[in-house]
Order: C-alpha cells, then sequence, then structure tokens
C-alpha cells in the first residue's frame, strides 16, 4: 500500500495565521514603481503626495458677471446709481475667470443693468473680494493631496492633476503564480473521463487574487510527479512574489507538496484547525511565500480568505477589510466539533425586522453552497454548535440593502424557484429571492418562528385528500394567505429505459432506493403511498439513503448509485430519465397575510402571476399553472 | 456685451432624473457579447446559466481510506474482525476518487489494519455510502448555476468550470466618450499661463466610468467654437452609448453646449435644484443619451452620481448600490435655502460610541473636500439647514470599520497634523486620523460636546500669559490631557522680499491684511498684539477677510491678493514668502482622560511621540518639539 501522509497538525487557524505572518516578515518586501496620475485608479499610493500648483491658480471670479474695482462702487445705491464704463471700470468675466489688479470684486450678471452706450449701470457698491475664489481656496501649493498608503479613486486622480501632478510612486502588484497539480485533474476545455475532476479553483484564484491587489499568473496542471512539481515550484519561487499550490497538500497517498516544499525551502504549518480547510501548507522558498491549499472548493475558498489574503494585501499595501458584520438569529441548529473553527455558509435575509441567517450545506465540496450564501457564520473552536434561535454574528457578502430587499423562502424545493429567483431580479432590479430548502413542514415551522416570508408546501391531508391548507390550519394561529402554486406530477424516477422493469410502489422493494429527507412532501407522498400498498419502510432498500433535492435524487438514480427515487417529472426529463406517473399534487405557497403588502413579497406575487413565469414553467414539462397566483385565506 | 445664456430651469433632483431615465428608456438598449467564463470577473450575465455536467461527477470517495462493499462488511466487530483482500473485497482511494459498483461504501485510512500479507483488517461494519460523495451532490447537471443579471465573482467563475460552461453571454460594457471643453482649459502636462485652468474632471469621469461598469474614452479638449463642438458630439453620438461634455453647461458667455445639443437632438433638463451641480444639462441624441456636467469639480462629481451613474448601471445591466447609510450627530450649524437639495461633504468619526459629521468646505469648486471627506450629508429642497446637534442621515464613502477606528480631531489647523495623517496609517495599518479646521476655540467646543477625541489649541491666556491650560479649565468639568504638540513661531507672512517694507503690527495699518476666522488662536494673537499697540481692528484694511487655514492665507500674501497675514513660519517657507517673526506659542492637542485608553488615540499618542515624526515636523521648519508627547493633566 502506498504511503501515507497522515501526520497533520490541527494549529488554530488565528495562531497559524500569526505564526505565518511573523515568520514571513522579514521576508516580505513592498515594492514600489512610478505609473502616470491617469492610469492610477485603485494603485496604492507609496507615500504622500504634496500639491505643485494652488487652485485655483489665481484669483478667480465665482460667478458669471463683470470685474469691477469695489472702491469705485461706493455709494451706489437706488438713488445713487454709479455707471461704469467697459474696460476701464470693469470687464466681463465668466465664472472661473481670472480677477487681477485693479479689479478686486465682482457683480452678478442678475444685479447689473447694461445700457445702450456699452456702459453698466449699478445700483449697489460691490464689497471687496466679493464673488472672488481667491487663490488657492481649494489647493494650495505644499499642501498634502493624498496621504501614503492611499487607495486611488477618481476624485483623487482629479485631484492630483489639478495639483501639478503628473506621476506617482506607488506599490507594485504582487505577482502570485498559481499552480493546480493532480493526475485526475483536467482542463476545463477537455472532455471528462469517468474519474476526472475539472479544474477550477486555479480560476477562483485568480478573480481572488486580482480583487485582493495582485496580478495573477496561472499554469497549465500539474500532474502527480514528484520531480516536476519541484522544478515547477523553485521556478517559479524565483520570479514571482508568492506561489499558490492547490491541492496536494491533503494526507492523500499522492500529495506530494508538502514533500517538495520540505526540500525547497521551510514549512512552517502543516494542517489548520479549521472545517472545512483543514489541509493547508504555510511555506517559504528564499524569500517568497509558498502556501498550498487544499482541493476541494470550500476549503480553498476559506484557506485563501485565511492565508494568502493577508499576506497579499501586506505586499499590495492595503489594509485587509474584513466584510460586513451583523447579528442574525440561526433558523437551524448548526452542530460543530471543539476540534476546530467552522465556517458555516448561509442565506441571509430580514424578516420581521431582524435578520436571519439559514445554514446551506456544509461539505467542503460543495461549491454552490459558496455561489448560494450570503455570508459566513463562524463557529468557534471552543463550540460545540448554536441552537436555533440563537443569535450569531455574520460575516456578510451582501450589502444590507440587498438583504433588505430580499424575500425569504424556506421550505419544499422545486425547479420553479430557481425559475422565480432568475425572473424577479430582471423584472425589478435590486429585488431577491433567497431560497433555503428544508422541505415542507420544516418551512411552515420557519414561517411559524418568523424566520421566512414565503414556505413552498406540498402536505396532503390524507385524510380530506386536500393538500396544504389543513396542515396550515393546524400549526397557525394568525391568518395565512396560501398563494397557488402549480400542479405537478410525482412519481418514480428510473434509468431511462427502465432496465429493472420497475412499474409501481410494489417494485420499490427489489430495487435500490434513494428517499428524500423527513419532513419532504415527497416523502410524506411515498410514505402515504407505501401505507396504502401495505408494504413497511425496511422492506425498502435505501428508505434511509437521503437526498435534498428532486435534482439530487435524478443524478443518483442517473448514476450507478440507486435504482429508483420518488420526484418531480420536470427533474426526471432534466436528466434524462424515465417516468412513472403516481399522482398528481399541489405546490403552494404559505405567506403570513401580514407580510403580503411588503413591496418586496408583491414583487414576489407579481413575478408568479406574470405570463413569462408560467411559459417558463410549462416549457420545464410536469407543471400545469391552474390557479398559479390566486390566494385562499387560511384563518 | 455677448449673448448670456441665462434661462436655467430649477427642477428638483429627483424628477428631474425620473422625467430623464422616462425619457429615455424607449431609446436605450441593453446589448450583449459572449465571453469566456475564464474572463468574466465582476461581468454581468445576460440569463440564467444552467449546468452542463454534475459535480462530482461520479460516486466519490469523501475520505482517503478503501472503498468497499457494504454489504461484505457486516457483522465486523472487535470480537469479530474481517479481513478484505485488496482489488477483491476493497481498493485504495483517495479523496475525490471514483466509487464504482461494486464498491458502496469507503472506511477511513484511520479505521483500518493493514497487515503483512496485503489484507486490510476492520473492526466495524461499513454503512451503504458512509463516506462516498454522491453525484450531483454539489452541482447536478441542469440545475441554474447563476440567475440572470448576476455580477460574476471568482467563486462563480469556479462553479461554472466544474458545471462544464466554458462561455457565457454578458453584459456588453457600455462605451462612454467624455469631452471636456472650453478655452480657458489646458491639458495636465502642459505649462499654465495666467488665466489657465488645468483640466481634470475628464480624467476623474473616466475612473467613475470605469467603477460603473462602463468602458470611457476621453477626447482631447475642444475649445469654445460652436460648429467644432457640434461635429465632435454628432459624431460621438454615433458611435459610443453615451456622451458626456463637460462645462459649458451654464449661463456663461461660451456655453455652447446646451445650443448645439438643442440643434442636434432634444434637451430634456437644463437646469437642476441642487448645489452644488445647478447647470446640468440631461438631452438626447437618436438613441444616445448626452449629458453637460458643470465645470467646478465638485458640481461635476455630484451630477456624475446624480444622472450618469444611473444611466451606465441600466446600460451595464447592473443595479445602482446606493452606498452605506448611517445617521450622524451634526457637529455645526448647516444653513441651506429652500431653492435646492443641498449635498454637503462631511468628515465623519465615531466618538463615545456615536457618529459624529462635520461639514467641510461647502464650494464648488473645492474638489478637496471630496478627497477629505467621508460621506455626504443631503439637505433636502425643503428644509433650511440643520442645527448642531441634530442627527441627519449621511451616505458614507467608508467602511464603519474604517471610521470606528479613526481619531477624530477638530480644532486648530496646523501643517502638522497632515504629517499626522500621513504617519498613522503607514505605522498602524488600518488606523487613521480625520481632522477638521474649526480654529483652537471651535475646537474644544466640540470636545466638549463629545464630538472629537482630540481638539488641537494655542490659546494664550493673556492674563498668565499661559498657553491651553487655563482655557481648558475654564470649559471642561472632566478631566483633560493636555498632551504637549510643539513650539511654532508665528509672525507676519509678507510678499517675498518684502516690498512694502513691512516691519511689525504697526505697518499693517497701510498694507492689505487677510486675517483667520473668528476663534482662531491666530487671530486671538493679532488681537492681543492690536490691543497691546494701541490699534483698533477698524484701522485694518482686511480685517474681514477672512481665510481658514495658515496655508490659505500664505497662497492669498503669495499672489496679488493681498500683502501680509498672520501665520506660522511653515507656511511662508511652503509658499516662499517673508517672514517677520511675532514671538512662540504653544500648539498642543486636548484631549478627555476618558479617551487616552482607546487603541486608535494611544496609536496617534504613538506617532506623535515617533522618531520620524519629529524629524519630519523639524524639517518643515519653525517648529520646536521641546516636549512633544508629554502629557499635563488638567482637572
Amino acid at each position: 500500500m502506498k504511503k501515507r501522509n497522515l501526520y497533520l497538525n490541527n494549529t488554530p487557524v488565528d495562531e497559524a495565521r500569526e505564526r505565518y505572518l511573523r515568520a514571513m516578515e522579514p521576508y516580505l518586501r513592498v515594492e514600489y514603481e512610478t505609473v502616470p496620475v491617469t492610469e492610477s485608479l485603485h494603485r496604492v499610493t507609496k507615500q504622500a503626495v504634496y500639491a505643485k500648483y494652488c487652485s485655483p491658480m489665481f484669483n478667480a471670479a465665482a460667478m458669471d458677471g463683470i470685474a469691477v474695482v469695489a472702491a469705485h462702487t461706493l455709494g451706489a445705491g437706488e438713488q445713487t446709481p454709479v455707471d461704469l464704463r467697459p474696460g476701464e471700470d470693469f470687464i466681463v468675466v465668466d465664472t472661473g475667470d481670472p480677477v487681477r489688479a485693479p479689479y478686486d470684486a465682482v457683480i452678478m450678471a442678475e444685479d447689473i443693468l447694461e445700457r445702450e452706450d456699452g456702459t453698466v449701470r449699478i445700483v449697489a457698491p460691490a464689497a471687496p473680494w466679493q464673488h472672488v475664489r481667491p487663490i488657492g481656496e481649494d489647493i494650495v501649493a505644499g499642501e498634502m493631496l493624498l496621504p501614503g498608503r492611499h487607495k486611488i479613486r477618481p476624485i483623487d486622480i482629479g485631484v492630483l492633476l489639478s495639483g501639478g501632478i503628473l506621476e506617482l510612486e506607488v506599490v507594485k502588484r504582487p505577482r502570485v503564480a498559481i499552480f493546480p497539480t493532480g493526475t485526475e485533474i483536467i482542463e476545463p476545455t477537455e472532455d471528462p473521463k469517468p474519474g476526472d475532476i475539472i479544474e477550477s479553483n486555479s480560476r477562483m484564484f485568480q478573480g481572488m487574487v486580482t480583487e485582493s491587489g495582485g496580478v495573477p499568473t496561472r499554469f497549465p496542471v500539474i500532474p502527480d510527479d514528484y520531480e516536476l512539481l519541484k522544478e515547477k515550484v523553485a521556478k517559479a519561487a524565483g520570479e514571482f512574489d508568492m506561489v499558490i499550490v492547490n491541492a496536494g497538500s491533503s494526507a492523500g497517498t499522492e500529495d506530494y507538496t508538502v514533500h517538495v516544499l520540505r526540500e525547497l525551502g521551510e514549512v512552517f504549518i502543516h494542517g489548520v484547525a479549521v472545517k472545512p480547510g483543514k489541509p493547508v501548507i504555510l511555506a517559504r522558498i528564499g524569500r517568497v511565500p509558498v502556501i498550498g491549499l487544499p482541493g476541494y472548493p470550500v476549503s480553498a475558498y476559506i484557506g485563501f480568505e485565511n492565508f494568502v489574503a493577508p499576506l497579499l494585501h501586506t505586499l499590495a499595501g492595503e489594509v485587509s477589510q474584513t466584510g460586513l458584520r451583523a447579528d442574525a438569529v440561526v433558523t437551524r441548529r448548526m452542530v460543530s466539533s471543539l476540534k476546530h473553527r467552522e465556517y458555516v455558509r448561509v442565506k441571509v435575509g430580514q424578516v420581521d425586522g431582524k435578520l436571519v441567517a439559514s445554514p446551506l450545506a456544509r461539505g467542503a465540496g460543495a461549491a454552490m453552497s459558496l455561489v448560494r450564501a450570503d455570508g459566513f457564520c463562524v463557529i468557534e473552536q471552543n463550540s460545540e454548535g448554536v441552537e436555533a434561535g440563537e443569535t450569531v454574528p455574520v460575516e456578510l457578502y451582501r450589502t444590507m440593502e440587498e438583504i433588505q430587499n430580499t424575500v425569504v423562502v424556506i421550505g419544499s424545493h422545486d425547479l420553479i424557484l430557481d425559475v422565480l429567483a432568475d425572473l424577479m431580479p430582471s423584472r425589478y432590479p435590486g429585488v431577491y429571492l433567497s431560497s433555503t430548502h428544508v422541505g415542507s413542514m420544516g418551512g411552515l415551522m420557519a414561517l411559524g418562528r418568523g424566520e421566512a416570508h414565503v414556505a413552498p408546501t406540498h402536505l396532503l391531508d390524507e385524510e380530506t385528500g386536500e393538500y396544504n391548507v389543513s396542515t396550515i390550519r393546524r400549526l397557525f394561529r394568525e391568518p395565512v394567505a396560501l398563494v397557488k402554486g402549480v400542479d405537478r406530477i410525482q412519481g418514480i424516477l428510473v434509468k431511462k429505459g427502465n432496465p429493472l422493469g420497475i412499474r409501481g410502489i410494489e417494485d420499490l422493494k427489489r430495487c435500490r432506493y434513494v428517499n428524500r429527507q423527513r419532513g419532504a412532501g415527497t416523502r410524506v407522498l411515498l410514505d402515504y403511498k407505501l401505507k396504502q400498498a401495505g408494504i413497511s419502510p425496511e422492506e425498502i432498500d435505501g428508505y434511509d439513503r437521503e437526498a435534498a433535492t428532486h435534482m439530487a435524487v435524478a443524478a443518483l438514480v442517473g448514476s450507478d448509485g440507486a435504482d429508483a427515487g420518488m420526484g418531480i417529472e420536470s427533474a426526471a426529463r432534466a436528466m434524462d430519465l424515465d417516468f412513472l406517473p403516481v399522482g398528481p399534487e399541489e405546490y403552494d405557497f404559505a405567506i403570513p397575510a401580514r407580510f403580503l403588502d411588503l413591496p418586496h413579497v408583491q414583487k414576489f406575487l407579481g413575478s408568479l402571476r406574470s405570463e413569462q413565469f408560467q411559459t417558463r414553467v410549462e416549457a420545464l414539462g410536469g407543471y400545469r399553472c391552474r390557479n398559479t397566483g390566486k390566494i385562499v385565506m387560511v384563518e
């Protein structure tokens, strides 16, 4: 068996970062270059910049009118008008024109009477220096225009040029080499074979390096070859300001990176107490920091934020910006281990005036959880987790304004939520939909706790045969609007061609099934159908195997992971599976009546009722928009 | 006399913007282009993007270890170990490796015992699908990856590539033509002659267009020539998505722009009720919006934000982000007119847990007030102003974190404040100094109201001859630390060579003087010296003419605007003036004792006491650092 590299440390995050920054401090060198001011946007000044010229450069008219000698206007009044001769007693000036001796005041055009002979009559005296902008009013030569380590904004460029500055010294952008590694890794342009993994982290790092003020250079994928990796990394350490090696940092059998770095330089940290993101390598080759980041996208992202970004900010002369922080109420229990600090991605919304945070998928591989997240909730290393209803600090990716204009949807999953999420911001710019998938019952519970605006639900009352109404009546004391959504067909998803010849519920006993999570309407429907057929859950192989969405079930049935699952027709179509209809059901939206008048909830309803929505939904297949958008009040 | 274009309207800002946006709506067209995903950072998606592949693309090991058939491990226990044969009962897998039939579970490397014969012993059974990431766990083929009108972040690029997307349609960046105009306007690279104005607005606009998602093209300055302007603007309207004409929008004699635009197209608005920034032209040539902005930098900036940015955001497919808003206590009365909405630039700080906003210079020409500002305070059109102590909403340019780490300095002005403002963030990254200049007495009053951390002061007690201590004792009930600053020489500033032969206070009667504002220590000193010499203020020509800083006084004396003023030696040196010493004085910092332990106030003291500070200050000339940083408690 191949040698494994099991002996990672478990250094706490902050300690690891501080130890690394301290160890690198003697080696890090901020470098500078001179650039034209006109090309300096977003660069960082080396040192304070002082004005060469005054602005205005001369005493200047602050109004359109005439420049006069104030002393010559003394005594002017309604009864004692004074007439001024052009070229002698006055000259015409526009705003910004110089006012030179002997002139020392400006009279506004509105306050003069032009006469036919070219003279001008005034009926009030001018005070000395009235309507004159004195030289240097805005900028005085020698004055400091910008401090050192200042990031240039558009207005700074204007002021620098007005102050006579054409070039300035700025911090050189650090150049960062990025090496994706791994034999199983392929370029996105290649056709994936079974077992291949598409390389995408390095492209994410490119963007993150750019946003942190650096210049990324991404190298082609290096296969698992010790000597090749060593050669490439050694060369890059001689040419770049920083090197990132992606993957090859865990304890897998082909993880050479840490050995390469030990041979070429010094490894300070290998393994950090953070989840996800443990296998991080913090090292140095010569003066150059070399960081090994884990391969899972979420781990890679968190490793970058924790270790690459602070170093890059130092090299780029920028102050590291921690994001906007706010307190939010957690909508679901989050358990964590004492062994590490955990970063939980959350959706954040504002309901009833309070911020609420719903945890998203926690796997390190769940890159989509980063895309969907509105922020991170940090569970510290010494905490066992957070209970629902507790308040936690959240680091936000989105502005408070966006969050306040977001309709929070928690409940059952359906593809039409994606359609709505796409439709809303294009119909109503600045308004968003955020959806978390916890099943119908979970959504109604969240609604009851005031943590969501909308709960999509499809719960069958076995006794009445009615959907949703009776459950809502049972759960809520306040009036709830049941907004009718779509009729959709539930059924059994099987592989294309139905190789096992599955015909109905009975046949689920002889295949590998994949179920939905507890509280999902689809699971309730299965339970109902099993009961009708007199089948016990134990008879179904895979009854306890849970997937969180219709599409996840479809993907498993499409692979060799499962033979059948229950779900909606659109998911079967999307994954090219066969579909055995079990029956139609009503997928609706529960909204507490007091939310109906909120502007963004109104826009949610507007999107739902739009023709565009119904056209797109019917194109997905398996839906009918009979009563879409109609409201049934449940009181 | 030349024809003037006096007839501007005075349309309220919001009405002007809405009318213009409505008028342009039929003409504005968002365009699209296809770009590689790897080059899509910060671009805006045209429509929703759906995954082509699942991720993972196969059932994959979630741990390093061995893949097994779960059914073959049943019954394994401490007493009943099961031995597995390589290649038959198990294969070795690393994280991410595919788990293919017949294998359906992974056992972690830590949980197996490797034996010499190559077999592996386990003492616990594996549950089916344990440590296996199911196909599509992260991304399911057909799933929506990103909605339409979404701005691409680094993580989005990663997910798009993982989902098999290589190219995507994005909103084309609108191309914006920028025309600086005016015969008196010169390029920054030219040597300014008297009356010339350096063109800088167009360079500021370039940055602002870039930040709003557009691509700027800046044309050379067009002199005041009706036909030339017409030709250039007409051509640009045929080639670009938007045209900005800078200056030429007020009622001055050479302001052709509005006539050109009326001839070429349609002018919707000329003149907006906003201060600064009234002379705005909102027009159209064909499908293309053409906007005339005023020449003063602050007016130009506000006009851009109010009228260009929203149009650009529409064309660029982005949601316009209004900045962070917060409530702040106003430190000084701000009067405004009912006729217009006024934008007042403010410094913002946090003192005693509350945000405080200090208004900056309000002239439209004061570009430096934009550089120094931390935000805008808006006084609505129907308001006469705001009293000190009232709470107003402020639109912030800076993050709350920066503001919380800012030492708020309000009081007397000295060049050493610039040195400190430059020094602090480079010694202590992330810590800033914000200073507002209201004179010594104004600063102490602000300190008393809890609106500043530090008040620089140089107030002479005429009776004791002592500086600062007695005034502070009189004003404060709480203990105040008087941190000694510098000894500096005050004197009379006169033109180089002293052409009027000024020798002392007595001679101020026969020259044009420029004074400092009420409450300034330098004015107190002048009053004291005048009293000693038996001279009444009325005898001094220019006693009522006020400048706000030493440097502003020096600039006026250096021009033909004034013959003499009082100020500090370093200002005379900076402007190459002659200096007649009047006497030394003590320029100190008053800090309420309860602020002394605040981390950023400690860093202020650290900067003040640093060798670097004292070296730089002594190089300015006219200063002595005798007791710099020592603390005298005034109780």
